[in-house]
């Protein structure tokens, strides 16, 4: 399946940043391993969302391009879909919670995204974004339950080991579920294994994997913002079949690596991301002696809004 | 000039990191300018003050590394000596005041640097370093008032240009006047103008420039607290003859700017590095049009004492 990914980079490349990958002395003596960080925080958008949607948007038809595109979103895929409307030139309309932080909604409309608000339930905007797609005959995006976005999604570990060789292990957020499944199928047949870490207020993953069938989240009191929606029926089959393992952390192991990264990587990495590297720190007996790479997922973060 | 710059970057290129460069299509909108911000905040010990360290170091003799070396200071040239004595096997001691930051002692420490405590006066912490001088043989290292220390600081540019091919300007904090004081003797005969800047809170530099002498702040009230120092004899003459102007910024614009840099830029910087964003943010009549290097001198930041 690595295929698809390889054929999703080509795609995307000419429209993304290469972005860089760091290193921790420190980082390496914590765990007793050698872990590289893939900084997507840099990437286009401030996230790795952009590959997903331009992997999406450079498939559609000259007819459906001209319609346009869709999706709901209060978090990095808006910042994604109106990004790579505006790179490509396609008209792109983002339904939005209408109490989404503002500096989101201002990143959305500064891509020159068109925004539509709608109260703050799943129904709501799901109810916006089809009378969009039934209107204006727009394609709809969904962030991470999509063949085409969750290919995507994998190149961010084919970049990392373009750049620096195979990998024992990689470790992604996992929220929707999207970077997790496209870092799945680009390591299958490459002896590399892949872990999700989510946080124990939002497990739904961990409990889908144990229960077999998708589960919804419990509670959503996590500080990871990016993490609090659930898997869905393309991607947990994915999920399911090819993931290592699911690692939980606290709200607080996620506040101390965000500090972290922040004070001694120099790093602005977003509470999604400083969750996955959580992840690493409390698993030693996992990563001990490997090469681990880390998807740092982004870096959008509202510094009037620090959770310490 | 720019010679002894190459030999100093020749000397320590083994031992320090080629730090990367970034870039904002956002910024450069904002000051009309093509802007290339050099990350020294991702170097070692966190700022670019290993360059200067370590090019003294590097020049000692077999006697004089036998002896040690000493400095004081409480501020990223602690951290730099402690980590370059580290790195080359040689005796350190730094001269910290009692109410150093807990994080910057932890830092020397970390690095095995020993420490001496005294009271937070210039004069105690002369005389300390002059009794371990006294004492031990140690050689001092000024943080910025002595020229192989200079001269290392000047490979920060030197670096960007062999990265970036030739600036029109390039942009410094002055804090004590090593580095700006560095990048003239880099940018000489090169057709290259080297702009300082620095707080309204500290600006020794400004008026010592006017006046013609050097001259003491009237204020150090500034959030940039590496850049509270005041010229020395070995520098003043270097920067009243090639420094092309000095910027003021207010204590709002360094908040402004750091905030910029951190939430679109992804970047940790810390507040004498936003200083000197602030001085080419409030410069667009100056940069317009020009190709601009920021050297972004240091990251370390107490993120439980962010200035906002």
């Amino acid at each position: 399946m690595s295929k698809v990914i390889s054929e999703a980079y080509e795609r995307i490349k000419p429209f993304i940043h290469q972005t860089e990958v760091h290193r921790s002395r420190t980082f390496n003596e914590l765990v007793g391993a050698d872990v590289y960080f893939k900084c997507e925080n840099f990437q286009k958008g401030g996230s790795y969302k952009i590959r997903g949607a331009l992997n999406a948007i450079l498939q559609l038809t000259d007819e459906q391009r001209k319609a346009g595109i869709v999706t709901h979103s209060s978090g990095n895929f808006a910042q994604a879909v109106a990004l790579g409307g505006s790179l490509l030139g396609i008209e792109n309309t983002i339904v939005m919670p209408e109490n989404a932080p503002k500096p989101k909604v201002a990143a959305v409309k500064g891509y020159g995204g068109k925004i539509i608000f709608c109260e703050s339930t799943a129904e709501a905007r799901e109810a916006a974004a089809d009378r969009v797609v039934r209107e204006t005959n727009a394609t709809f995006l969904h962030p991470s339950n999509m063949l085409q976005v969750i290919h995507g999604q994998g190149t961010a570990a084919l970049e990392l080991v373009e750049q620096h060789g195979a990998f024992d292990q990689l470790f992604c957020p996992v929220g929707g579920g999207g970077l997790v499944a496209g870092t799945i199928l680009f390591s299958q047949g490459r002896n590399t294994e892949v872990y999700g870490v989510e946080p124990f207020e939002a497990d739904d993953a961990y409990r889908s994997l144990q229960s077999g069938k998708i589960e919804g989240n419990e509670t959503t009191n996590t500080i990871a913002d990016g993490l609090r929606t659930t898997l869905g029926d393309v991607n947990f089959p994915i999920i399911k079949e090819g993931i290592n393992g699911i690692i939980r952390v606290t709200e607080a192991e996620i506040v101390d690596a965000m500090k972290f990264v922040w004070s001694r990587m120099k790093l602005v990495i977003e509470p999604s991301s400083a969750n996955t590297v959580a992840g690493v720190l409390k698993s030693p007996n996992i990563v001990r002696g490997k090469k681990v790479g880390i998807i740092v997922s982004g870096g959008n973060v509202d510094m009037n809004e620090l959770p310490w």
